[in-house]
Protein backbone atom coordinates (compact mmCIF):
# COMPACT_ATOMS: atom_id res chain seq x y z
CA UNK A 1 0.00 0.00 0.00
CA UNK A 2 1.36 3.66 -1.01
CA UNK A 3 1.80 6.03 1.26
CA UNK A 4 1.20 9.01 -0.39
CA UNK A 5 -2.28 9.02 -2.40
CA UNK A 6 -2.13 8.27 -6.17
CA UNK A 7 -3.66 11.70 -7.39
CA UNK A 8 -0.85 13.31 -5.52
CA UNK A 9 1.90 10.88 -6.45
CA UNK A 10 1.08 12.30 -9.77
CA UNK A 11 1.41 15.58 -9.16
CA UNK A 12 4.75 15.07 -7.81
CA UNK A 13 5.47 13.32 -10.37
CA UNK A 14 4.61 15.39 -12.80
CA UNK A 15 6.43 18.33 -11.36
CA UNK A 16 9.66 16.06 -10.74
CA UNK A 17 10.16 16.86 -15.20
CA UNK A 18 10.77 20.41 -14.32
CA UNK A 19 14.46 21.40 -15.05
CA UNK A 20 16.01 21.29 -11.83
CA UNK A 21 13.32 19.98 -9.70
CA UNK A 22 13.58 16.95 -8.02
CA UNK A 23 11.71 14.72 -5.96
CA UNK A 24 12.11 16.51 -2.68
CA UNK A 25 11.41 20.13 -4.70
CA UNK A 26 8.46 18.61 -6.27
CA UNK A 27 7.08 17.13 -3.57
CA UNK A 28 6.85 20.47 -1.97
CA UNK A 29 5.33 22.09 -4.87
CA UNK A 30 2.38 19.16 -4.62
CA UNK A 31 2.17 18.91 -0.56
CA UNK A 32 1.76 22.91 -1.09
CA UNK A 33 -0.73 23.23 -3.61
CA UNK A 34 -2.70 20.43 -1.38
CA UNK A 35 -2.78 22.64 1.63
CA UNK A 36 -3.19 26.01 -0.37
CA UNK A 37 -6.45 27.35 -1.51
CA UNK A 38 -7.66 25.37 -4.92
CA UNK A 39 -7.56 28.33 -6.45
CA UNK A 40 -3.87 28.10 -6.58
CA UNK A 41 -3.62 24.47 -9.00
CA UNK A 42 -6.45 26.08 -10.90
CA UNK A 43 -4.66 29.36 -11.74
CA UNK A 44 -1.67 26.84 -12.86
CA UNK A 45 -3.72 24.57 -14.66
CA UNK A 46 -5.48 27.88 -16.75
CA UNK A 47 -2.67 29.33 -17.34
CA UNK A 48 -0.69 25.84 -18.81
CA UNK A 49 -3.67 25.31 -21.12
CA UNK A 50 -3.82 28.09 -22.48
CA UNK A 51 0.18 28.32 -23.10
CA UNK A 52 0.62 26.01 -25.85
CA UNK A 53 -2.21 27.50 -27.90
CA UNK A 54 -2.14 30.85 -27.92
CA UNK A 55 1.93 31.34 -28.00
CA UNK A 56 3.76 31.01 -31.22
CA UNK A 57 6.96 31.84 -32.94
CA UNK A 58 7.67 35.31 -35.48
CA UNK A 59 8.18 33.35 -38.89
CA UNK A 60 10.59 36.17 -39.64
CA UNK A 61 12.09 36.72 -36.23
CA UNK A 62 11.63 33.58 -34.43
CA UNK A 63 10.49 35.87 -31.48
CA UNK A 64 7.83 34.81 -28.84
CA UNK A 65 4.15 35.97 -30.33
CA UNK A 66 0.78 36.12 -28.76
CA UNK A 67 -1.56 34.06 -30.80
CA UNK A 68 -3.19 36.45 -33.57
CA UNK A 69 -0.18 38.58 -34.35
CA UNK A 70 1.32 37.40 -37.72
CA UNK A 71 4.80 39.10 -37.06
CA UNK A 72 6.69 40.04 -33.77
CA UNK A 73 5.61 43.54 -33.06
CA UNK A 74 9.44 44.50 -32.34
CA UNK A 75 9.79 43.88 -35.79
CA UNK A 76 7.00 45.79 -36.99
CA UNK A 77 7.09 48.68 -35.36
CA UNK A 78 8.15 51.82 -38.17
CA UNK A 79 10.36 52.97 -34.47
CA UNK A 80 12.88 49.91 -34.70
CA UNK A 81 15.77 50.06 -37.43
CA UNK A 82 15.58 46.72 -39.18
CA UNK A 83 18.69 47.36 -40.94
CA UNK A 84 20.39 46.69 -37.22
CA UNK A 85 19.60 42.95 -36.19
CA UNK A 86 20.37 41.40 -32.74
CA UNK A 87 21.41 37.68 -33.18
CA UNK A 88 20.37 35.69 -29.47
CA UNK A 89 19.88 32.40 -28.66
CA UNK A 90 16.78 32.35 -27.14
CA UNK A 91 13.26 34.09 -27.22
CA UNK A 92 14.46 35.05 -23.48
CA UNK A 93 17.63 36.91 -24.51
CA UNK A 94 15.27 39.61 -25.93
CA UNK A 95 13.36 40.22 -22.61
CA UNK A 96 17.21 40.54 -21.13
CA UNK A 97 18.30 43.11 -24.10
CA UNK A 98 15.11 45.00 -23.78
CA UNK A 99 15.25 45.70 -20.13
CA UNK A 100 18.17 47.68 -20.93
CA UNK A 101 15.98 50.33 -23.31
CA UNK A 102 19.25 50.85 -25.23
CA UNK A 103 18.23 48.89 -28.06
CA UNK A 104 16.28 49.94 -31.12
CA UNK A 105 17.14 47.69 -33.80
CA UNK A 106 15.39 44.15 -34.17
CA UNK A 107 16.19 41.10 -33.31
CA UNK A 108 17.03 37.41 -34.44
CA UNK A 109 16.51 34.24 -32.42
CA UNK A 110 18.66 31.34 -33.30
CA UNK A 111 16.80 28.80 -31.27
CA UNK A 112 20.01 27.66 -29.26
CA UNK A 113 23.12 27.77 -29.56
CA UNK A 114 25.45 24.87 -31.66
CA UNK A 115 26.54 22.50 -28.92
CA UNK A 116 28.18 18.72 -30.30
CA UNK A 117 27.17 17.61 -26.73
CA UNK A 118 23.23 18.21 -27.08
CA UNK A 119 23.75 17.08 -31.16
CA UNK A 120 22.67 20.45 -32.01
CA UNK A 121 24.18 21.64 -35.51
CA UNK A 122 23.94 24.57 -37.70
CA UNK A 123 21.53 23.37 -39.79
CA UNK A 124 18.90 23.23 -36.45
CA UNK A 125 19.39 27.07 -36.12
CA UNK A 126 17.36 29.70 -38.23
CA UNK A 127 20.59 30.69 -39.65
CA UNK A 128 19.25 30.53 -43.29
CA UNK A 129 16.25 32.39 -42.56
CA UNK A 130 19.61 34.94 -41.25
CA UNK A 131 20.90 35.33 -44.54
CA UNK A 132 17.64 35.69 -46.16
CA UNK A 133 16.85 38.81 -44.10
CA UNK A 134 20.46 40.29 -44.16
CA UNK A 135 19.36 40.92 -48.22
CA UNK A 136 15.83 41.35 -47.97
CA UNK A 137 16.25 44.47 -44.81
CA UNK A 138 19.90 45.63 -46.07
CA UNK A 139 21.22 44.34 -42.74
CA UNK A 140 23.84 47.11 -42.16
CA UNK A 141 24.73 45.19 -38.70
CA UNK A 142 24.81 42.27 -37.07
CA UNK A 143 25.50 42.23 -33.48
CA UNK A 144 26.47 38.94 -32.08
CA UNK A 145 24.69 38.80 -28.82
CA UNK A 146 25.30 35.52 -27.75
CA UNK A 147 26.80 34.52 -24.38
CA UNK A 148 30.41 34.26 -23.88
CA UNK A 149 30.86 30.37 -23.01
CA UNK A 150 32.11 27.81 -25.27
CA UNK A 151 29.09 27.24 -27.03
CA UNK A 152 27.77 31.29 -27.14
CA UNK A 153 31.80 31.86 -29.18
CA UNK A 154 31.89 28.91 -31.30
CA UNK A 155 27.86 30.02 -32.40
CA UNK A 156 29.16 33.29 -33.53
CA UNK A 157 32.67 32.39 -34.88
CA UNK A 158 30.36 30.24 -37.37
CA UNK A 159 27.99 33.19 -38.03
CA UNK A 160 30.65 35.74 -38.66
CA UNK A 161 32.03 32.76 -41.58
CA UNK A 162 28.46 32.43 -42.56
CA UNK A 163 27.61 36.15 -43.72
CA UNK A 164 31.41 36.48 -45.04
CA UNK A 165 30.52 37.07 -48.13
CA UNK A 166 27.73 39.71 -47.33
CA UNK A 167 28.25 43.17 -47.06
CA UNK A 168 27.14 43.51 -43.38
CA UNK A 169 29.73 44.46 -40.57
CA UNK A 170 29.41 42.04 -38.00
CA UNK A 171 29.72 43.41 -33.78
CA UNK A 172 29.29 41.41 -31.09
CA UNK A 173 28.83 42.35 -27.36
CA UNK A 174 31.96 43.34 -25.23
CA UNK A 175 33.31 41.10 -22.74
CA UNK A 176 34.91 42.83 -19.65
CA UNK A 177 34.21 43.40 -15.98
CA UNK A 178 30.66 43.66 -15.33
CA UNK A 179 29.81 47.13 -13.57
CA UNK A 180 30.03 47.12 -9.71
CA UNK A 181 32.52 43.04 -9.38
CA UNK A 182 36.26 43.77 -7.85
CA UNK A 183 39.41 43.47 -10.01
CA UNK A 184 40.32 40.72 -7.25
CA UNK A 185 36.89 38.61 -7.98
CA UNK A 186 36.85 38.86 -12.04
CA UNK A 187 37.98 35.33 -13.29
CA UNK A 188 41.44 35.15 -15.89
CA UNK A 189 39.26 34.83 -19.13
CA UNK A 190 36.97 38.33 -18.15
CA UNK A 191 40.01 39.63 -17.39
CA UNK A 192 42.09 38.99 -20.22
CA UNK A 193 38.87 40.12 -22.07
CA UNK A 194 38.96 43.56 -20.61
CA UNK A 195 42.09 43.83 -20.99
CA UNK A 196 41.58 43.41 -24.79
CA UNK A 197 39.15 45.70 -24.86
CA UNK A 198 40.24 48.65 -23.20
CA UNK A 199 39.61 51.95 -24.46
CA UNK A 200 41.48 55.14 -24.61
CA UNK A 201 39.72 57.34 -22.04
CA UNK B 1 4.53 46.95 -25.48
CA UNK B 2 5.33 43.45 -23.39
CA UNK B 3 8.04 41.43 -24.37
CA UNK B 4 6.82 38.47 -23.23
CA UNK B 5 3.62 37.28 -24.78
CA UNK B 6 0.53 37.49 -22.16
CA UNK B 7 0.00 33.93 -21.94
CA UNK B 8 3.51 33.07 -21.06
CA UNK B 9 3.45 35.49 -18.26
CA UNK B 10 0.49 33.72 -17.22
CA UNK B 11 1.98 30.79 -16.32
CA UNK B 12 5.06 32.33 -15.14
CA UNK B 13 3.07 34.44 -12.75
CA UNK B 14 1.29 31.11 -11.37
CA UNK B 15 4.40 28.95 -11.12
CA UNK B 16 5.82 31.77 -9.12
CA UNK B 17 3.13 31.10 -6.53
CA UNK B 18 4.63 28.07 -5.38
CA UNK B 19 7.41 28.02 -2.36
CA UNK B 20 10.76 28.62 -3.47
CA UNK B 21 10.04 29.93 -6.71
CA UNK B 22 11.18 33.18 -7.92
CA UNK B 23 11.00 34.96 -11.41
CA UNK B 24 14.01 33.66 -12.03
CA UNK B 25 12.98 29.65 -11.76
CA UNK B 26 9.10 30.52 -12.72
CA UNK B 27 10.73 31.90 -15.96
CA UNK B 28 12.90 28.76 -16.12
CA UNK B 29 10.19 26.68 -15.94
CA UNK B 30 7.61 28.44 -18.06
CA UNK B 31 9.63 28.59 -20.93
CA UNK B 32 11.14 25.08 -20.82
CA UNK B 33 6.99 23.95 -21.21
CA UNK B 34 6.84 26.02 -23.94
CA UNK B 35 9.68 24.48 -25.73
CA UNK B 36 9.01 21.05 -24.31
CA UNK B 37 6.00 18.33 -25.91
CA UNK B 38 2.31 19.93 -25.13
CA UNK B 39 2.11 16.23 -22.93
CA UNK B 40 4.45 17.68 -20.55
CA UNK B 41 2.20 20.77 -19.97
CA UNK B 42 -0.98 18.57 -20.25
CA UNK B 43 0.50 15.93 -17.60
CA UNK B 44 0.61 18.74 -15.31
CA UNK B 45 -2.69 20.13 -15.58
CA UNK B 46 -4.29 17.09 -15.25
CA UNK B 47 -2.93 15.92 -12.50
CA UNK B 48 -3.62 18.94 -10.41
CA UNK B 49 -7.31 19.00 -11.60
CA UNK B 50 -7.63 15.99 -9.81
CA UNK B 51 -5.40 16.77 -7.05
CA UNK B 52 -7.90 18.54 -4.80
CA UNK B 53 -10.66 16.36 -6.43
CA UNK B 54 -9.25 13.30 -4.85
CA UNK B 55 -7.30 13.72 -2.14
CA UNK B 56 -8.80 14.63 1.56
CA UNK B 57 -7.95 13.67 5.44
CA UNK B 58 -8.64 11.06 7.25
CA UNK B 59 -10.75 11.88 10.09
CA UNK B 60 -9.16 10.06 12.45
CA UNK B 61 -5.21 9.98 11.92
CA UNK B 62 -5.88 13.31 9.48
CA UNK B 63 -3.43 11.15 6.82
CA UNK B 64 -3.94 11.75 3.57
CA UNK B 65 -6.22 9.95 1.71
CA UNK B 66 -7.75 8.57 -1.59
CA UNK B 67 -11.76 9.98 -2.20
CA UNK B 68 -13.23 6.81 -1.66
CA UNK B 69 -11.52 5.61 1.58
CA UNK B 70 -12.96 6.18 4.54
CA UNK B 71 -10.03 6.08 6.99
CA UNK B 72 -6.34 6.00 5.91
CA UNK B 73 -5.29 1.94 5.39
CA UNK B 74 -2.40 2.86 7.72
CA UNK B 75 -4.68 3.01 10.49
CA UNK B 76 -7.42 0.46 9.55
CA UNK B 77 -4.76 -2.27 8.57
CA UNK B 78 -5.31 -4.59 11.63
CA UNK B 79 -1.10 -5.09 11.67
CA UNK B 80 -0.74 -2.28 12.75
CA UNK B 81 -0.76 -1.30 16.82
CA UNK B 82 -3.64 1.22 17.30
CA UNK B 83 -2.23 1.25 21.03
CA UNK B 84 1.14 2.38 19.98
CA UNK B 85 0.98 6.54 18.22
CA UNK B 86 3.09 8.60 16.22
CA UNK B 87 2.18 11.53 16.29
CA UNK B 88 3.73 13.64 13.53
CA UNK B 89 3.36 17.34 12.07
CA UNK B 90 2.79 16.78 8.58
CA UNK B 91 1.24 13.46 6.79
CA UNK B 92 4.95 13.66 5.13
CA UNK B 93 6.65 12.76 8.08
CA UNK B 94 4.44 9.62 7.57
CA UNK B 95 6.15 8.92 4.70
CA UNK B 96 9.86 9.35 6.19
CA UNK B 97 9.03 6.81 9.28
CA UNK B 98 7.22 4.17 6.77
CA UNK B 99 10.08 4.43 4.60
CA UNK B 100 12.26 3.20 7.82
CA UNK B 101 10.35 -0.19 7.58
CA UNK B 102 9.86 -0.45 11.21
CA UNK B 103 7.44 1.02 12.87
CA UNK B 104 4.04 -1.05 12.83
CA UNK B 105 1.60 1.00 15.07
CA UNK B 106 -0.42 4.08 13.74
CA UNK B 107 -0.18 7.41 13.48
CA UNK B 108 -1.57 10.96 14.31
CA UNK B 109 -0.92 13.97 12.07
CA UNK B 110 -1.40 17.15 14.31
CA UNK B 111 -1.46 19.73 11.44
CA UNK B 112 1.73 22.04 11.96
CA UNK B 113 3.65 22.56 15.13
CA UNK B 114 2.77 25.66 17.90
CA UNK B 115 4.53 28.62 16.30
CA UNK B 116 3.58 32.08 17.61
CA UNK B 117 5.25 33.98 14.59
CA UNK B 118 3.18 32.00 12.12
CA UNK B 119 -0.15 33.07 14.20
CA UNK B 120 -0.30 28.71 14.81
CA UNK B 121 -1.44 27.67 18.29
CA UNK B 122 -2.38 24.68 20.24
CA UNK B 123 -6.18 24.81 18.99
CA UNK B 124 -5.07 24.76 15.56
CA UNK B 125 -3.67 21.45 15.74
CA UNK B 126 -5.66 18.04 15.67
CA UNK B 127 -4.86 17.70 19.89
CA UNK B 128 -8.50 17.58 21.46
CA UNK B 129 -8.98 14.35 18.44
CA UNK B 130 -5.71 12.50 19.70
CA UNK B 131 -6.70 12.85 23.18
CA UNK B 132 -10.23 11.43 21.99
CA UNK B 133 -8.10 8.92 19.89
CA UNK B 134 -6.20 7.72 23.67
CA UNK B 135 -9.50 7.04 25.18
CA UNK B 136 -11.15 5.11 21.92
CA UNK B 137 -7.97 3.03 21.17
CA UNK B 138 -6.98 2.64 25.24
CA UNK B 139 -3.35 4.30 23.87
CA UNK B 140 -0.93 2.93 25.61
CA UNK B 141 2.81 4.63 23.97
CA UNK B 142 2.80 8.46 22.12
CA UNK B 143 5.74 9.20 20.35
CA UNK B 144 6.41 12.12 19.61
CA UNK B 145 7.66 12.77 16.58
CA UNK B 146 8.31 16.34 16.15
CA UNK B 147 11.13 17.69 14.79
CA UNK B 148 14.18 18.57 16.84
CA UNK B 149 13.82 22.28 16.46
CA UNK B 150 12.04 25.08 18.68
CA UNK B 151 8.76 24.49 17.10
CA UNK B 152 9.01 20.61 17.36
CA UNK B 153 10.48 20.95 21.09
CA UNK B 154 7.50 23.54 22.19
CA UNK B 155 4.39 21.43 20.83
CA UNK B 156 6.05 17.95 22.18
CA UNK B 157 6.32 19.89 25.16
CA UNK B 158 2.65 20.95 24.92
CA UNK B 159 1.50 17.49 24.20
CA UNK B 160 3.27 16.01 27.05
CA UNK B 161 1.25 18.66 29.75
CA UNK B 162 -2.00 17.94 27.73
CA UNK B 163 -1.88 14.01 27.97
CA UNK B 164 -0.51 14.35 31.72
CA UNK B 165 -4.06 12.85 33.52
CA UNK B 166 -3.90 9.92 30.26
CA UNK B 167 -2.32 6.46 31.28
CA UNK B 168 -0.76 6.73 28.69
CA UNK B 169 3.91 6.24 28.11
CA UNK B 170 5.00 9.24 25.98
CA UNK B 171 8.01 8.78 24.20
CA UNK B 172 9.97 10.73 21.76
CA UNK B 173 12.26 9.77 18.68
CA UNK B 174 16.25 10.31 20.17
CA UNK B 175 17.97 12.98 19.59
CA UNK B 176 21.88 11.92 18.58
CA UNK B 177 24.49 11.45 16.18
CA UNK B 178 22.80 10.58 12.78
CA UNK B 179 24.45 7.98 10.81
CA UNK B 180 27.76 8.46 9.40
CA UNK B 181 28.48 12.04 10.36
CA UNK B 182 31.63 13.27 12.02
CA UNK B 183 31.56 14.06 15.80
CA UNK B 184 33.76 16.76 14.80
CA UNK B 185 31.04 18.48 11.84
CA UNK B 186 28.39 17.30 14.59
CA UNK B 187 26.58 20.63 15.84
CA UNK B 188 26.73 21.66 19.65
CA UNK B 189 23.55 20.96 20.64
CA UNK B 190 23.37 17.70 18.84
CA UNK B 191 25.88 16.33 20.56
CA UNK B 192 24.73 17.65 23.86
CA UNK B 193 21.47 15.51 23.01
CA UNK B 194 23.68 12.40 21.92
CA UNK B 195 25.66 13.04 25.57
CA UNK B 196 22.40 13.22 27.47
CA UNK B 197 21.06 10.03 25.70
CA UNK B 198 24.00 7.99 26.41
CA UNK B 199 23.70 4.32 26.16
CA UNK B 200 25.27 1.23 27.96
CA UNK B 201 26.83 -1.18 25.59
Amino acid sequence: MSVIPASLARVIEAFGQLPGVGPRTAERYGYYLLRADPMKAKEITEALTKLHQSVSYCPKTFALIESGQKLSPLYTNPKRDKQIVAVVADPFDIMALEKTNSFFGTYHVLGGLVSPIEGIGPDDLHIAELLKRIDEDNVKELILATNAGVEGESTALLLTQAVESKKVKVTRLARGLPVGVDLEYADQITLTRALEGRQTL
